[in-house]
């Protein structure tokens, strides 16, 4: 799996089997029964403790997860979470992503692409009632989400009064409870070390989500700090961050049956959905996905075929974009052939026929789960509607668009600014703005616009969007060389795509937009009135889904409740450990009777083909089949593993996770699920679901061997 | 496994497993009760006749084995053996590797790929007796070879005066037995059907060898001949050919467990070679052939990245070196993984023990194993020092030095030239001179020969062929530069590029080729006495060699027998018959614990990822969605198959042979080993080794519902 930007979910879950669950660090004390009859060694009640040992070593990258494995802030995680950062650095003159990088000292680490951070969770708080106090409870509409986002800014402004802190309200089982983050932001990130693709992307999109699996997938990054061990922007004068706790190497050979955990950032599991939502998602909204996924892949195919800066350009947006294609596509083949729709609606009315069962119950959440399925039928139709609109949007004028709304959102007092326009929120959003032509080339951004927007302009004149149509110039009916000249014309008046021009545009006023030629800020400008419109129509909206799903929420909860089983909250981005075990799987891909829980080595060199995704490194083919594999050499399988299977519950952000043993030592990195089961996402099966891990001693003896990283391994006390 | 234009064997083998066997028709009384008790429900006796049903039906494409479906001619066999034939209709705008070919109506059949030839076999006879002759048994060296070419041609000449007949002598056991084969040789052939890539070629170059596979590896030529019935070269009066017999498909579903055979040409075996054979093969021979094939492959890639033209004329060629880049290196995994060479060495010992055990057998056979040890490494030691020289030569080079030695042979009466030069074989040759600009593009030709010239002069000056260097004006210790200006000269002053003036030279004298200016006929001309020369000292070698190794095999045979074991000869090329059953294996790929019998479509979704290797048509991916398989669907399966595995013992040229069940129904084409067995070449595992057929079922079901072959599917009987 790839890296994710997760927002956060609504919606909570349930724990039936026993390797599912994504628990919160403060629930482990009910489990910790379980915790010690699998295997775990450390101190259950130790895990829940976010600034000691395991927990303090575990961070976030807003996507991915990580862990510092040195005292000099050295942090491991996957080389697909790295990927921008190696792309952003490479040149068709100087391929990292090639050849792969290695900072042979401190002095030769390179900046990680813009907006990278490392997020070191201090403190966890329960605010649900300074969220949703008795007034709040009252409110519905937008009146209800204005005054939740009130409480959470007010919750964050407090804790961020400590520079440097990064300060989150997330909501947990369906906006019941909500719980305020606290982290250090760390900002000057540095990449020190990535394999070559040819190890760290092994088999590429065509082994994605797959098992046999033989991908080196792991990179490192630095966290650097100022001199007085505060949060900084990059500097030279930077130091090391020092963490007050590190994951250390095992010392024992990791073998099937045992225990294991990973503790990370999952992003968002969707185990609770209404019937009606997984109709939409399964029946309308992926196969809509995949089908413009795949159009958008052959575009930026077909033009930069001869075009390699502008190919590197999107190799992180390929990179992207493969990944959920796949992804949803194995979905929909593992829904095609499940009975998951109709036990979902089975169980919903299991549900309501228990509410409509007691008087009580019937009054207390009886309106609210039939206003939750109208207002998200409502949604969905919305979302169907504006499908095309959103891939049909010029690059820079969603830049534009942002930019407008920020002149008019700086013209206001911090407090009272829209989320993600504070000046808090400044540092990211420059960044962005700034490193948006690293990743942008006109001729193909132009063609995927053009594309959507065919389809877009196709749809009744009734489905169109008056805003859009006047900011860009195009009527329904229009041919696709109308189109095409609209375009033409809008992206020829535009100076956006200079880094200068576009990054001047973060400090101006209101009046400056409105007297601006350039024609995206013109377009921009001329649809902030309806786009404001718009978003208000959406939180009127979405805080009546808040308040009725909510509802919905806690009669699924009492009722699961009724029936005695324990709930744990969905994935939100935040901080969960899984636990399980190492397995095969008796059940294997179609024409393989069952899988191994461990890769080897051999399989790599029976999968290179020396070209495309199979191109492993020659001096690790040397390697090899010199069978120098020391120390690293599992005494049972008798040469080296790559990759192995776990029981884990795991999901897109997950993508980095330490893999921990029982002493809670780092056996490997969570990277990847596979295909057959990714549904689990909605409908965990407990007998299909693996979580796929890169091997540490792959990882050390690939660092020793191939890439000669004695410097690092040095740093982790592994030569 | 892809098309092999294999020599002529001149080893024999032997059975010791149950499945292991390439039987010769005639010998299959001897496994007759074998045959039965695996479930053959044909009279065994019936499987020696050649003309009659179903050995009547299989035929050869040089190199890929075939059978005739129809009785209009219809011949099924691999997509990747039909490959050339589509890449030579293929153009950028009508791409038809890409998008598949059906020719609706005969009209629209288009001429397959030049030199493509339909072998019927309609004879075979032992001419050992008219072959080795009392007097040729007293000869050796080079006389022993000019004796053995002399009877050979005579028995050839004699079986040809049957116009449109192509005859063969071929050895077996080791040049102890020789037979002669009467073939048909339909000379006008037409591609009538191929899946696009993405069926035909699923999987690529990635999925070569592997398993599980999802390739719909068939396609469909038509053999014409003239309305009179005879062999004639393409002409829009021929007729389709009558065969005598015709393969009909299964009606039953085929399951694991069921009988199988396969009928067809397997090409080279190599079974039973000496110890040092065996070393210098895998020790020198099959790395270095691995790393020149691995710089081509990157040669071809580099200079066609811009060239889709260029790409496609290689596209042959990039297919043919990459199956045995990787067929190569799994025979080294698996080499360096077993005790090969110490049974080998022991089993050699076991028999000189034994022959010097009695002193009539030392007397009988000792001189001439020492002898073939000898002559054998003397041999191995020219071929290690004119590695890099076949690598070094420009294709029109070769060319040149063919038509030189054509014109030197036409001088001679045709029953005195050398084989490969007589009137018979000048179609042949016709027609690979006339088509090879299709085949070749300066610039990358070019970049190949430099890149091996280079290597090849960096070679001790000792180890030079004073011929090539001083043809090519080429020197020890020349920079690269001078060597390119060397090639750039010589490539500027040759028109053999040219169709028309190439072809002029195939009816010109050696007067005229002396007083040609053409720089490769010029060189050509020049090397002329040198290669007389070597071919001489090849072939003194070759008849010591074929006398000491003949006296070699008959004791390892009387060894063998004395053991009570059985011999069978090593493959040929020609009409063989391997059987066995369909079954999965209980040891997997890495990473799986085994593998099925069956992959189903769910696979072919599950892999595709819409680009390179993995890139299903849409129209099939929607009708797999569909599942509209109808009686295509396996009960047991409940969905439809598309390869199976099967414990059959072939090799390289059984490609698209006639898979056939119990009833000698085609049940599947064989297309492919598993990479982890194709040491069965040498070394036969009965535990691993499973050939990989395509089902019909699949190839049926793509044609109904994917192409819309309904015209074939009706000619086949199968609507």
């Amino acid at each position: 799996m790839k890296k994710t930007l997760l927002s956060l979910a609504i919606l909570s879950s349930f724990a039936a089997h026993a390797d599912e669950g994504m628990w919160m660090p403060q629930q482990l004390p009910q489990v910790a029964k379980q915790l010690k009859a699998a295997g775990l060694k450390l101190d259950p009640a130790n895990l829940t403790k976010l600034t000691e040992f395991p927990m303090g070593a575990i961070v976030s990258l807003g996507g991915c997860s990580a862990s510092f494995v040195s005292p000099q802030g050295l942090v491991v995680t996957n080389h697909h979470c790295v990927y921008n950062s190696i792309a952003v650095n490479s040149t068709p003159e100087r391929d990292l992503l090639k050849n792969g990088f290695l900072a042979k000292t401190m002095a030769d680490e390179l900046p990680a692409s813009p907006g990278s951070r490392i997020f070191v969770t201090d403190e966890v708080t329960n605010v649900s009632n300074q969220v949703i106090t008795p007034e709040v409870a009252k409110l519905t509409g937008k009146a209800r989400i204005d005054a939740i986002e009130k409480n959470q800014k007010t919750l964050v402004a407090e804790c961020e009064k400590d520079a440097g802190y990064r300060c989150t309200v997330a909501s947990y089982y369906g906006g019941l409870e909500f719980y305020r983050l606290k982290q250090l932001e760390i900002r000057d990130v540095r990449l020190v070390h990535a394999p070559a693709d040819g190890i760290g992307k092994f088999g590429g999109d065509t082994d994605n989500w797959m098992w046999p699996r033989h991908t080196g997938d792991y990179g490192f990054y630095r966290a650097y700090v100022s001199r007085d061990g505060k949060s900084a922007e990059f500097s030279k004068d930077n130091v090391p961050y020092k963490p007050k706790h590190i994951i250390k190497l095992a010392q024992d050979h990791a073998k099937e049956g045992d225990f294991v955990m990973v503790l990370g950032y999952p992003g968002r599991t969707n185990r609770h959905r209404l019937p009606s939502e997984v109709a939409f998602t399964f029946d309308w909204n992926y196969p809509a996905f995949v089908q413009a996924s795949g159009e958008t892949l052959a575009i930026i195919d077909r033009e930069t075929k001869n075009d390699p800066a502008a190919r590197l350009k999107y190799a992180g947006q390929i990179a992207g974009v493969n990944n959920y294609y796949k992804n949803r596509k194995g979905m929909l083949v593992s829904y095609q052939s499940s009975d998951f729709l109709q036990r979902k609606t089975a169980e919903h009315n299991a549900l309501k026929a228990w509410v409509n069962a007691d008087a009580s119950r019937k009054a207390q959440y009886g309106a609210d789960i039939d206003a939750a399925e109208k207002l998200i039928a409502e949604r969905d139709a919305g979302t169907k509607k504006g499908f095309f609109l959103t891939y049909a949007q010029p690059k820079f004028l969603t830049s534009a668009r942002t930019l407008v709304r920020l002149a008019n959102e700086r013209a206001k007092p911090d407090t009272e600014r829209k989320t993600g326009y504070q000046d808090r929120d400044l540092p990211r959003l420059t960044s962005v703005i700034e490193g948006q032509d690293r990743t942008y080339d006109e001729k193909v951004d132009k063609a995927l616009v053009l594309n959507f927007l065919k389809q877009y302009n196709a749809q009744p004149a009734a489905e169109h969007d008056a805003s859009f149509d006047a900011a860009l110039g195009i009527k329904p009916g229009m041919s696709e060389a109308e189109l095409k000249s609209a375009l033409d014309r809008i992206y020829a008046g535009s100076k956006l795509a200079s880094k200068e021009e576009r990054t001047a545009w973060l400090k101006k006023s209101p009046a400056d937009f409105k007297a601006s030629n350039d024609s995206f800020i013109k377009a921009a400008v001329a649809m902030y009135d309806a786009d404001i419109k718009d978003e208000e129509k959406g939180e009127e909206s979405a805080g009546k889904i808040q308040q009725a799903y909510g509802n919905y929420m806690k009669a699924k909860i009492a009722y699961m409740n009724s029936r005695g089983q324990a709930v744990y909250p969905d994935a939100n981005s935040t901080l969960r450990v899984t636990f399980g075990k190492i397995a095969g799987r008796d059940v294997g891909a179609d024409g393989t009777t069952g899988w191994t829980a461990f890769t080897t080595v051999s399989g790599v060199t029976a999968k290179h083909t020396g070209e495309g995704e199979f191109d492993a490194p020659d001096n690790q083919l040397a390697a090899i089949q010199a069978k120098n594999f020391g120390k690293y050499a599992d005494p049972k399988l008798k040469t080296l593993p790559v990759n192995f299977l776990a029981t884990l519950d795991i999901t897109g952000g997950n993508s980095g996770s330490a893999a921990l043993n029982a002493k809670g030592e780092l056996i490997g990195l969570a990277f990847d699920g596979t295909l057959d089961s990714i549904i689990s996402d909605w409908d965990f099966n407990n007998k299909m679901t693996r979580s796929i891990q890169v091997d540490t001693r792959y990882m050390l003896w690939n660092m020793k061997e191939v890439d000669k990283a004695d410097n690092l391994l040095k740093e982790m006390n592994a030569l």
